[in-house]
């Protein structure tokens, strides 16, 4: 069969959407499909919209050198990521109508609603667009009602980067493990938080720390978000919401964040041959299911005990194979990207496959 | 899309095969085919085929209590695994040519050729079946004739069972990790050696050890088979040649077993806050694969350190994604049943997507 062509939609050109775009064209020989890029939405540099395809290395070169992207057009107006969206999947729907046209959303984490993020989803979905996103709000706030809508139009709605970035958590239940059911997980999911703790643990200073996962692009803009649990959280409701079946947002999960642990507290785990893990887990309790995120004291033999640094694991409770472990050593940019190309890959794998 | 019902040929008939169809009527409202058994070969309990369907509790009863299946046939007749094939693609050739008819092979490990699990694998994709096996021989010896075989006929041929059970590795790698290259792995992934391990160094002895895994269907009959690395050296060379592209048998990979492992050892280890491990392992040196399995002194640190008793894990290094770990914390005869499980699903849900 030919390589289906996908037309891409970005919605967010930060880090994460420009490495994704290098990775594709890093990776075009291994891929079975084709794409081209027919829209653009950024924050602070407009956008563009072109169904033959911009020019996507001069997309990024304006971006970088913090222009605006009106450049690329001949009468530039000013669009919200909506506006993109809407225009795109108007002005294809030939595309849309065949299952091709694809949104990609990359726009920052809003803790509060998981907005605009859900929005954008909703207005693709809406438009027959499949959607990929590396953000945790849409799974976080409303997976079942975007899941619900992506099933009643036949499109893809997956999100494999809001967890654990590329490693798979969410293409692993679904591709892998079929018929099983999962009864509660336990992770170390934050890897801003584990390297503070491990930085802690050798002496170093909580504010570098976190400086330095700033610097690499690891943690949140705002550090509220990493230190006090909010991701982690936002993670945690996004793996009940569709791993449990259960419904819940972040701030359904019990959650304290490292703010308060002491390079005393640490070496003082580490001197009792033990140490302290931010560890998100979730359980059923009487039909319903209850999540946390917290400081653990772990003993030396447990799993997450030995993760340093930016490690990051997930162990799934499930019925049919017992404790399932999937263990990241290392995270950077071009990991969180490839979560996107996996995701496109399955869209491009279902086309294939009709 | 109705359920497609998936006719099954049984060649081994063990403690495996017959947890498989136990699972398969446990998961019925789960799964999104139905099937029905038209063909049982036993190594010492006769064979039936029956293209209407056997009877499976009355099959399992009679191999139960040591009574031959010749009783299910009105005019029975001695026929070796491959004749139970041959004669069940024939029968059923429209079932064959649609690709619904699936072969179940659980026979057990041949070390020298893999045989004859590899000529029950080629004859039924020569008669146009789908394959899925337990047995380690067909990937460890003969995978790239066999694959090339299932994509010449259009066939699947899977083999989830062969590392850690239904724990995904194979499925992982193809379903979820799209345009990776994989340049090397190392793992823990015989229970039997890490459990006499783990006793040991509780101040166990090696042979009651052993004997308690043989007790508990662990281990390979032949004990030869785990602790002088035989099965390890068969699921590394699978390994190699499914997710490195390499082509090796067991008899490439440089092994050493735990038979002169002592207490005395793994104890000293301990003291050294080390600990003694089976590891397998494979890398890629000057183009070529270099696979080995062997004991090795691990740090604390190190990932494959701290499994206990009969945890397995397996971590990938990958150009992508780093190095990614998939870890099975508990093992029994429904996890090597699952890994069946899971593969005929992935039949299923293709015959779905056509």
């Amino acid at each position: 069969m030919s390589q289906p062509e996908l037309p891409l939609v970005l919605i967010g050109f930060g880090n994460v959407a420009r490495r994704f775009l290098r990775l594709l064209d890093e990776s075009a020989e291994r891929l079975d499909f084709t794409w081209r890029v027919v829209g653009l939405s950024t924050r602070h540099h407009g956008s563009v919209i072109d169904t033959a395809g911009i020019d996507v290395a001069r997309a990024i070169a304006l971006v970088e050198s913090n222009q605006s992207l009106d450049r690329l057009e001949s009468e530039p107006r000013e669009r919200s990521g909506i506006d993109v969206i809407r225009q795109v999947t108007d002005a294809m729907a030939d595309e849309a109508s065949d299952g091709r046209l694809v949104c990609v959303e990359t726009t920052v984490l809003d803790i509060d609603r998981g907005e605009p993020a859900v929005s954008h989803v909703r207005a693709a979905l809406e438009g027959q667009a499949h959607v990929i996103t590396a953000n945790k709000g849409p799974a976080a706030f409303a997976y079942h009602e975007l899941e619900a809508l992506a099933e009643s139009v036949d499109r893809i709605f997956f999100f494999e980067g809001a967890v654990m970035d590329g490693v798979p958590v969410f293409n692993l239940v679904r591709e892998t493990m079929p018929a099983i059911a999962i009864d509660g997980f336990r992770g170390v999911i934050n890897s801003t938080c584990n390297f503070i703790l491990s930085e802690l643990e050798r002496g170093k200073e909580f504010d570098v720390a976190l400086a330095e996962m700033q610097a690499r692009g690891i943690a949140e803009a705002d550090p509220s978000l990493d230190v006090d649990g909010w991701d982690a959280a936002a993670k945690t409701a996004a793996l009940v919401n569709v791993l449990m079946g259960s419904a819940m947002t972040p701030h359904h999960v019990v959650r304290s964040g490292i703010r308060d642990v002491t390079g005393l507290d640490v070496r003082d785990a580490i001197a009792r041959n033990r140490r302290i893990r931010l560890v998100a887990s979730a359980s059923r309790q009487g039909g319903k299911v209850r999540a946390r995120v917290e400081p653990e004291v772990l003993e030396r033999s447990d799993p997450l005990a030995n993760l340093e640094d930016v490690e990051n694991a997930l162990y799934l409770n499930t019925d049919l194979l017992g404790q399932v472990g999937i263990v990241q050593r290392t995270g950077s940019l071009t990991q969180t990207a490839y979560a996107l190309l996996s995701d496109l890959a399955r869209i491009s794998q279902r086309l294939r496959d009709i």
